[in-house]
């Protein structure tokens, strides 16, 4: 703390030891802490999802980084091509039938961290935001291998699409009418993430194999 | 996808469109989606909480990377200092009146993540890791500021003290007798954050001071 308690002392609603008591900080945190939370408490504004995956992170990562890795541990996503040069991929969304998939990963190997920038029927407005980091479990579970912290936000598009008329048939559901549904089915990927990775490391088969598809 | 349906169907329990149709995995995802979550559920492996914040990103990672930043933001840990030159920090955790907290901060300013390896105690083995990412909240609420993400693992020095010979005293209670808690304490320490950030950039005040404390 670099300015003084005063000046602290002017911004409304600062929970600290100096202007709180610990009995009193106690009865609030009880106050948040409850037995149930209810789907739109946890997964309403975030879905956020977590996961020990017994790979090493560098591997963990590696393969999320990896555009054609959605093609095996995602439900739906297939067949995704490059548009250009820039990064920027397309595919199909199986989910819903003859929706195209636009793609772009951000990545980070210094951070472990993995964004996958997305949207439904076109390419230059990527709302959809997959944000992944991939941890060493050594450090924060004291166990080799990796966990994966994978968080979506609730960006308003997903209430309403902002581009109705891109979509291959007027009666295609939107993407956001699944929000509800994301952490379940983000955790059937998650599951299959998991598979995937702990096999071949297992079996010593190669985790990301780079490059184009056969 | 890499390698052939053949070898990926080789990979026991996948959820994948090629091996079950969208009603058995609608199916599925709607036996994980609950009405209602226990707390153990949704914060017993895991403590992630998720915020926005009104401030720009870059301002909001300045201020988590800053070692004194926590004095004014969290409840209990004061008057921190460096034990040498290597960032390792050490100073008081108020929680519990005689209890020293070692810090280090490793923060990525490209990828805006800021991990704190803590430790009570000791400052050979910062076991106690706290996980925050800033993301613009432009790309992923569509609005300006700042989304904060903060994960704690379960690490099972929680469950016991590896070091119970180096406590200030036999009946001082261990950090992890309060991981029921860290959800709703940690929510207290993300309100304080976020209305310290609130406050300084809707006033125009130096969000963080830098250097050492007046």
């Amino acid at each position: 703390m670099r300015v003084s308690e005063e000046e602290l002392a002017e911004i409304p609603g600062l929970a600290r030891f100096e202007n709180m008591p610990l009995p009193e900080a106690f009865k609030l945190v009880g106050e948040h802490t409850k037995e149930f939370y209810s789907h739109q408490e946890v997964y309403g504004d975030f879905c956020t999802l977590q996961g020990y995956i017994d790979c090493p992170p560098r591997q963990v990562y590696d393969y999320l980084a990896d555009m054609f890795s959605q093609e095996e541990y995602t439900y739906s996503v297939r067949d995704l091509e490059p548009v250009d040069d820039t990064g920027l991929h397309v595919g199909w969304d199986r989910l819903s039938g003859t929706t195209r998939i636009y793609v772009r990963i951000d990545a980070n190997p210094d951070a472990l961290t993995v964004d996958y920038h997305a949207a439904w029927d076109q390419g230059h407005d990527l709302w959809m935001i997959y944000l992944f980091r991939v941890v060493d479990a050594q450090t924060v579970l004291k166990r080799p291998g990796s966990v994966v912290l994978w968080t979506n936000c609730h960006h308003p598009y997903y209430e309403k699409n902002p581009y109705p008329e891109l979509a291959p048939s007027p009666d295609r559901r939107w993407v956001g009418d699944f929000w509800h549904q994301f952490y379940g089915g983000h955790l059937l990927e998650l599951e299959n993430l998991k598979a995937i990775l702990e096999y071949r490391h297992r079996m010593g088969i190669p985790i990301t194999a780079g490059g184009a598809r056969p």
